[in-house]
């Protein structure tokens, strides 16, 4: 088992924790925030496969799709007897954009993709599980609203990864500085509302 | 001409035919309507066959698109001058989402995909136009929204029919059984008002 | 350097600006706007890519993610600092959509693809960049809604190139009088206000 598998399994299972409690604060039936937690979970990981026309990855190997929905039903098992923490949707969804944002430009990077391409491919991974489960319940994707930093994220921690890979640092540790950077950022602009300026028209008509 | 075709065909014409009532709903022109009877139609199908990395069925063989298109046209002539039976849209809905999900569960295990795959592979090609229909209509769609039974359905009739098939039945029976599974379902569902239990977090933040 | 390829620039750079003017009438931070310019920008000729099994252009030819992230840099800060023109945004959109409308026409043909095929990837290429972006956003498509004249402008462009096209006109002069004929189709619905009639059920339930 690679890091690589490991981070992109973890990563699942944390974006299947987050899908789920996200789902829980709609009025969905159980299935349907299964169905969610799932969207949110495998998303962002088989559009980048789509994209790069590799196997999508949950078909070629079923075991995330198990991964995905062992943690959505722990999350919802957890949510329902104990007092979940305070922004604990935010956290798990932190901790998962990170290791998907590396491990979607690591896979790109090997499928030989240009690095523009790469870091695209990372943010897709990081970011589209999340923006498919806010469309499918009609809200405006997180990844868009003001104050989050949340392609921001993203985008530093693919670039921070891949300046470090192409500097020569070892592979191992351009990967953890990667995702530390995009989870930092995240935790941050949480903590003490961080954000880009909005952009605003003059006299948009 | 194969039985798969004729109920792909005959899934297809009845989803554009929801898609053209549902869209008649909303305030939308003559095309638009056409587009989102087209969207509905091919719109499942479109992603199984794109996940699974087989060609595109309606672009391998446009009679899809023709039938698709000629089933909304009859749909809103028919309903411009005759008046519909109360819930026409949630009948042919439900025909089609019978129809795509055990077409679809069988194309997945035709192109050797294990059981699990072969179930979410179904499920999409039953669920996944209407899915796209909802969101293009800014809709929380209806798979999602509690008191439905929808994925509900889609995923019991395609575990049905995978196991009658795994277990030596007859494929034409086995796919017969899983149909009316799903159809018997939803038409439950919406006749009683048979639902899942709704997931509430105790305190979300 | 073909005609084709200027024409794809050319229809991602003001697609990227329309993405960018859009994105500034809602409350985004800047990455958010540069993420909906781009996706704007790229979005149909992705889903046609991925329809077709072609390799996915921008992730070919990477000028084409450069070219549309100037364009809506530019864009914002020629908005920021000079009073744009009333109707730009939809004047760009105009453009863009009859350069990718011909433009994806005419890559699925040389992709082999029979003529119904063509004209629906025409219109996806044209259309579905600024779908997902009015998704993104939560607001219904421009294409749906009414008197908009959209699709139908693709649609009707489309169908005039294929057939000039198919009687044997030099292939360029077939595409400017698409290209023409959609673009003015579209001015024609935004100066007078030109509509379809809107579908309207007399009993829907």
């Amino acid at each position: 088992m690679t890091v690589l598998r490991i981070l992109q399994l973890l990563g699942g299972a944390v974006f299947a924790a987050s899908g789920a409690l996200a789902a829980g604060r709609k009025q969905m039936d159980l299935l349907g925030v299964l169905v969610i937690a799932l969207v949110t979970s495998i998303g962002g990981g088989t559009i980048r496969d789509l994209l790069l026309d590799r196997p999508v990855f949950w078909i070629a190997d079923p075991a995330f799709l198990a991964i995905s929905l062992i943690a959505a039903i722990v999350t919802l098992v957890y949510v329902r007897w104990l007092h979940p923490p305070e922004k604990a949707l935010e956290i798990a969804d932190a901790l998962g954009l990170g290791l998907f944002t590396i491990s979607g430009t690591q896979i790109a990077l090997a499928a030989g993709a240009p690095g523009i391409v790469a870091v695209v491919m990372g943010t897709i991974t990081g970011v589209a599980g999340g923006a498919i489960r806010d469309v499918l319940s009609a809200e405006i994707p997180l990844i868009l609203r003001k104050g989050e930093l949340y392609a921001t994220a993203a985008i530093a921690g693919s670039l921070v990864y891949l300046g470090l890979a192409r500097g020569g640092a070892p592979e191992s540790s351009a990967a953890a500085v990667g995702m530390i950077t995009t989870i930092a950022l995240r935790f941050a602009a949480i903590a003490w509302g961080l954000s880009l300026p909005v952009f605003r028209l003059r006299d948009p008509r």
